[in-house]
């Protein structure tokens, strides 16, 4: 409990899901921790564990040597830091680090790393530090962390970061690297997530065996992470919840908007966005995201149809688990190659975004090998690919043999559209 | 009804809504005509009219100087023409005219025109002739036709082609040309169909008059045949049904089927066919396609909503009917950069296009600026429009401006991202 004595006092304020986790973890670990949230039962259960509980935010900055902000939207880390009342900045001391865990517009953080100088505090450090892992890793300190800022600063907060975190990632020194890191890595996620269920959709109204499906794409070039998670996931019985729904679509919004910002053009985030929009909009029972699969069943199943499984397919196809690999295949490249012409633009280092994704849910076999082609050529193209010809080919036939099905595939047309601008 | 006792003997084959009306017509304009349809009643209808019923495809065809083809599919053409015992080439004599009038894929049609010769059959004149305009003007003779043959051969008929249509275009020599051109002018009509159901639903959760939207757009750069159309269809209260959502989706198959082949990109026509195709495999109550407003309201409204208005905005939003506007200016532009591009690949006289389109339920303002533009600097891109800038900005902020409303944008998204490829 007290090898981190003489470690730096910290305050954290937002002690949501992530947040009481990594608090907890830090005074478990034996640092000084303080923390507040707009919910008083979220302090009580970190006081519980051991920290010290704050009633403002100005409450846990005071004497705080590092101020960790994790909450959930960039209007309120503005009101948490500059409320006049009870804004940290009225208590932070002099030459405190701000650690912003935060997913938020790259603009944002940089914009706010100048209001700190013009209001008259250009004594405090800011760490831009998207984080990313989810609960148990927020809890057990295991975090991915998305690190953007000074080395002397990063440095003198390392044992608090290596407290956090398993898989440290110094992204740059420029701040606002950290968030867009995070961001170009959500498209990942995002859209593999509506691939994943695109795909499981496409296969149940085939009459395919779903089980079969999934061993086939993972045990081959179209694996993806997060199809290993949310296809289980919709084929497990016990129907635990996975991923929030809103949370992907907001990180996506984020996403498209960055986009339309620097004119990049990101047509699979597009079209995944459109997608979660639609399926939050409606309103439906379940909240996590492979709800998404409402809008392309519709009248003619549910999720609970697609698990119970065992279903005639709607019409005879060609389709095959090689088929719907092919899919994936293709998806997965494209959205590898609007990943990583969207990280140039915004002048982000190919090297370290190769080394993020490969340990987190953005992963998937393609990724790689595009990477590595992407290297091997010094070009970044979709027509660059060794396989672009077979990839397309493949996928043009695999969506040519789905057509008596009546099966809309939002992504996957989406995705041979970018082999055809190529 | 004897001034054409002279003219051609016109079998055909094919009595639906388009077919019955052109046969119907023709026979009251003195035309000796013979009619088949698997349906007798059709048969039956046409005989009432004062022209001859037949049994056969055969036996339509027996005698005839010119037999014109208006059935649904390419599979129903190749059986009543091929067909060993009740096919239409068991009879047709020497030197007859095939006016072939369906929608069907330009390699279906060349493919056909090989095989005539093959099986013997070089003496038949083939003429590709897609035709639109719908039942009403199929029966007083006003049709539009999109006709490709062999100039002799067009000439020979031109009494039965003016007599059916006041809107003849010649739109080549070459056999496919008037089915590419046929399914290039689809795209038009697919893209702006949704473009419209899409803003009106947009426009609707903004709690927004629709009827001053309507009126707005129409009056502007954002006006097209269709949102005329189709905009006053949603609004109207009669329910009076529209086009069939059936066909469109069987159109915007070939048109993506025949993208793939060529390898063109269509993201517009691909976005739209899935939406398409979602509505359809839902298998909701109304059967045109506006109701493909489903997929954009789903739990939070239906097109009876609309249609009573005065809705409660879901949220607070900057959009107006300027916003909505340059929404539709800027998929209407993009489309158009998307049909031209396509015809271009496939060959087609991009004055004969702008020609057709003109006349057509494709016609849009945008298209018509489009045309001039790429006409005057000779080059076909988005980034070449005088208005790039702020076509694409205009769109960008308003859909930046919907962001609160939750509301998917298919088509706006979609057409964004042209420009940022552009």
């Amino acid at each position: 409990m007290t090898h981190h004595d003489n470690g730096p006092r910290v305050g954290i304020i937002g002690l949501g899901a992530m947040g009481l986790g990594m608090a907890s973890n830090l005074a478990r670990s034996g640092f000084s921790v303080t923390g507040f949230d707009i919910q008083q039962s979220a302090v009580e259960q970190l006081v519980a564990r051991g920290a010290k509980g704050a009633d403002t935010p100005s409450a846990a900055a005071e004497d705080a040597d590092l101020l960790i902000i994790v909450v959930a939207t960039s209007d309120q880390t503005s009101t948490v830091l500059f409320d006049d009342e009870i804004g940290a900045l009225t208590t932070l001391p002099q030459g405190s680090t701000i650690l912003l865990c935060i997913t938020a517009l790259p603009d944002y953080v940089t914009a706010l790393d100048r209001r700190l100088k013009t209001v008259g505090r250009p004594d405090i450090k800011l760490i831009d530090c998207p984080i990313s892992g989810g609960e148990a890793r927020a809890w057990n300190g295991t975090l991915s962390l998305l690190c953007a800022g000074h080395e002397p600063d990063i440095s003198s907060i390392r044992d608090v970061l290596d407290c956090l975190s398993s898989r440290l990632h110094i992204v740059s020194s420029r701040i606002g690297d950290g968030s867009s890191l995070k961001l170009v890595h959500q498209i990942l996620v995002g859209v593999h997530i509506l691939a994943s269920v695109e795909l499981m959709g496409l296969c149940y109204v085939a009459g395919l065996d779903l089980h079969s499906v999934y061993e086939s794409v993972m045990g081959g070039d179209g694996a993806s992470w997060l199809f290993g998670q949310r296809a289980a996931h919709m084929l497990d019985e016990n129907e635990l919840p996975a991923s929030s729904l809103s949370i992907i679509t907001k990180d996506m919004a984020m996403v498209t908007e960055h986009g339309r910002c620097h004119r990049v053009p990101l047509p699979l985030s597009s079209i995944t966005h459109q997608l979660l929009v639609q399926a939050l909009s409606a309103a439906w029972d379940a909240k996590d995201d492979c709800v998404t699969i409402n809008a392309y069943l519709l009248t003619s199943g549910t999720l609970q149809d697609l698990r119970q499984g065992g279903s005639q397919p709607r019409a005879s196809s060609n389709l095959d688990a090689a088929a719907a690999s092919s899919l994936l295949i293709g998806i997965h490249a494209a959205v590898a190659i609007e990943v990583l012409l969207f990280a140039k633009k915004l002048g982000l280092d190919l090297g370290v975004l190769k080394e993020v994704v490969q340990g987190a849910a953005g992963s998937s076999v393609m990724f790689g090998k595009v990477c590595a082609q992407v290297e091997k050529i010094g070009k970044c193209s979709l027509v660059c690919l060794d396989d672009f010809d077979s990839i397309s080919q493949n996928m043009a036939n695999a969506i040519a043999s789905t057509r008596a099905l009546g099966y809309p595939l939002f992504i996957a047309s989406t995705a041979l559209q970018q082999y055809y601008c190529a």
